[in-house]
């Protein structure tokens, strides 16, 4: 007699066949139909049990959320809804679950509610089939990468260097907090840190990925990545996964071209491994957006949107071209924007990303050769001296889930963005080096993970879409 | 005309085509012959080079670690060593590397000189096949778990609990150093900090990954974790990635039998995907090991050493049986041990694990039922109420390579072991929920992915096997 996954029963061919599963228990109605989950699948197994042939003090325990072992015999169901079904000849509880005090209960919760739950809200349907489509993507982005040549890169978390730019960091230390040791000076003496040196979570391993792109030709990082900024919006999170690809011998063009290659077999693998899961979330967000006004509701069901964005070109626009289709936009025009688009040079809002991507192209859009003001030092100059090879790739519903550029490559070039911002050139020597010896063409790019994950299961926060989110005043469990 | 990787010109069949290639010069010997290496393999490819044809001074760029771009006919090679070579048409420079200070030079480097130059030593064999070895792990890792029905679970990195105990942790904070905010009591004021408690770096994911195998059945986390000890030794680092899964329904058997085939699949998994660099490092370690002494060398050459491992049954061995043949072997009773083994309860020392596996039973051992009181409270106590289901893998060369248990799933035992060691019910309110609703037998291990890596490549140092080691006094880079 062997032990089997829900999945397993529900789609190998094993009828007549007695066997053991355990699992937690959904629902038990008219004493009779247990619906048995052990998170393998959204999918349900339903247990038969003949309450006559049962002790009824052991009946009593199967409750919502309690965690059972079932042994019998699997047959063709005779009612609707499912194919097979266990006539059980055995019922073990491993563990009860109080219906007066279990909070996850056969009703609808609202996500706040769950939020507060974190550690039991994976007990839902919705959260396990969030949570395993988040696996298959991690899944997904590894194989992509793997089967296309690129090794995987563990960027250091902690890092003493905070020239990179991308966001306040968070400090990283043992010493003792009411009486840290000072320098004669009366700073704090950062010699008798644990580093020796002040140190802070990374916001970004790029400039260390490049290090290995430029011997091991193709890297890439996945990996947790912190913002200390007190942004308590639907779309920010204080530590969240970052997948960070970096390629020699790359220039801007196949750096897009990675981009939406890579993208769209991503989805293509969780539209081919999650079908049930999808499904779900898909009829999930068509009965929430039922409560809303028809403009406010998905363009198209999840399952469409995705094979959209998979099958479909994603539009390549330069900055320049943006400029001019946002100043001569009716909204602009109609000075329905926040922040009017009046000259070239002006950083794009979420308002002008959306227009572009909702409004005027209807697709994902890859912005590029931005101005080189509003992008990072190690961009590289176009010839034209005031744009950068920078880009983003806007999607619908989310804004940016892409940010990458073609690395400058050029020594003095490099240098002298750096001292025109500032940046001390002893503070980053090893990167430098970079250009010294045996530079050439390359470029990266980065993904937050979590907005994939929003964008694939149709979740409209992203605190629901990793385990534990970290947010300004919340780091609970 | 196509670009190719070096691995690709050299396994397909891609005689007398025009070829394209970038990549980073290793040597360039009488004016003729370049090996030429992109990262894609160990092996170079030779571009054999007309030099009357040539401008001299693009020659004379043509230095170790210079990054050029080459166009040719692949035709079969005249000379030894190779199968194919490229007949050069065309040749550019990308970037020079000045062999004047260009610090990787086509000779033997130390690895403690290559551990200052972090950012370059990847340019060398060693450290390229090093990294592609673990890239290729990582994924046979997740390939594992995923073929068998496990979903990654991201464990938070910055955590607010510091109930596990599994080490010292580092702080994570956004106050003032100097002037932080202070309560009525002169104490730090932490409702000020950026998530309004005191944080700390994660020591270990399981205790969340619990509560998520109490709901999708099988999990695995794959992330960094942090140890804030001075530990300056070869097999310790202060920021190191692990992987840990975690079972609902799995019993300590259960738990052993998964961490043995999971470990051998991985292995083979590297044997059957990095050939061609396990023998480049294979032929690393013999010559390392040609200037030590006969019995400090390797038993087995590496590539041996891993099919003996992946092949073989892991021999499990209790704590108590373990003891008993410690206490009757030789090197105690010559007090060669530096801890004596004189009685049951004794912690076990590296010196122990290594009689044991290297000398005694000359493979892999599985120790497991061991005392409670050097174990830690989540481990389930067993009916002899003095051992819990505790399981350590110990590996030649490495020591403990993997420690799990089965988890106290009784709410009682639970709390009193909790009481047994002053740890706050209301700090680990939640990882008590697990016990209070639907609790299950489950199990889980660690495996310290470094260790792997060390064991898998035949190196000897911790730090050779991470990009940016982090250790005490260092976080450069």
């Amino acid at each position: 007699m062997n032990s089997y996954s829900v999945k397993e029963l529900l789609s190998e061919n094993l009828l007549l066949q007695e066997v053991t599963i355990n699992g937690w228990v959904k629902t038990f109605r008219s004493n009779r139909f247990i619906a048995l989950n052990d998170g393998s699948t959204i999918n349900n197994i339903q247990c038969v049990v003949d309450f006559e042939s049962f002790d009824e003090d052991v009946l009593k325990q199967v409750n919502t959320g309690a965690a059972i072992k079932i042994t019998g015999t699997l047959v063709e169901s005779q009612g609707k809804g499912q194919k097979v079904e266990i006539q059980v000849s055995n019922l073990t509880i491993h563990g009860g679950a109080d219906p007066e005090t279990y909070p996850i209960q056969p009703k609808k919760h609202s996500l706040e509610f769950l939020r507060e739950k974190a550690h039991l809200r994976i007990r839902t349907n919705t959260f396990a089939a969030i949570m395993r489509v988040r696996s298959a993507l991690s899944f997904g982005i590894h194989q992509y990468f793997q089967q296309n040549g690129f090794n995987y890169f563990h960027a250091p978390i902690i890092t003493g260097s905070d020239a990179e730019g991308a966001g306040e960091m968070f400090k990283v230390s043992t010493l003792d907090s009411k009486k840290p040791p000072l320098t004669e000076d009366g700073d704090i003496n950062y010699k008798e840190d644990f580093f020796g040196k002040e140190t802070n979570l990374t916001v970004s391993g790029q400039l260390e990925a490049e290090t290995y792109a430029m011997a091991l030709g193709k890297v890439y990082t996945f990996g947790p990545t912190f913002r200390a900024e007190n942004s308590n919006t639907s779309r920010h999170l204080a530590e969240f996964w970052m997948i960070e690809p970096e390629m020699a011998f790359f220039d801007l063009n196949d750096n897009m071209d990675l981009a939406e290659d890579f993208i769209k077999n991503v989805i293509k693998y969780v539209l081919e491994n999650c079908k049930d899961d999808l499904e779900f979330l898909e009829k999930r967000l068509l009965d929430e957006e039922k409560t809303k006004p028809q403009a406010e509701r998905s363009e198209m069901p999840l399952i469409e949107k995705l094979k959209f964005v998979s099958e479909n070109s994603f539009k390549r626009v330069t900055y320049t071209e943006a400029i001019d289709i946002l100043r001569n936009s009716k909204p602009n025009k109609k000075k329905k924007f926040q922040y009017p688009i009046n000259e070239w040079g002006a950083d794009l809002q979420s308002e002008h990303e959306r227009f572009l991507v909702e409004k005027h192209f209807k697709c994902p859009v890859i912005l590029f050769d931005y101005p080189a003001k509003i992008k990072a030092f190690y961009m590289r100059l176009n010839e034209d001296g005031k744009t950068v090879r920078a880009m983003d790739i806007l999607f619908p519903g989310i804004g940016e889930i892409v940010g990458g550029s073609q690395r400058e490559e050029r020594l003095d070039v490099l240098k002298e963005k750096m001292a025109a911002l500032g940046i001390d050139e002893e503070e980053l020597w090893w990167y430098l080096d970079l250009r010294k010896f045996g530079s050439a063409v390359h470029s990266g790019f980065g993904l937050g993970f979590e907005r994939l994950v929003l964008f694939a299961t149709g979740m409209g926060n992203i605190r629901d879409v990793i385990p534990f989110p970290r947010t300004p005043q919340n780091a609970e469990f």
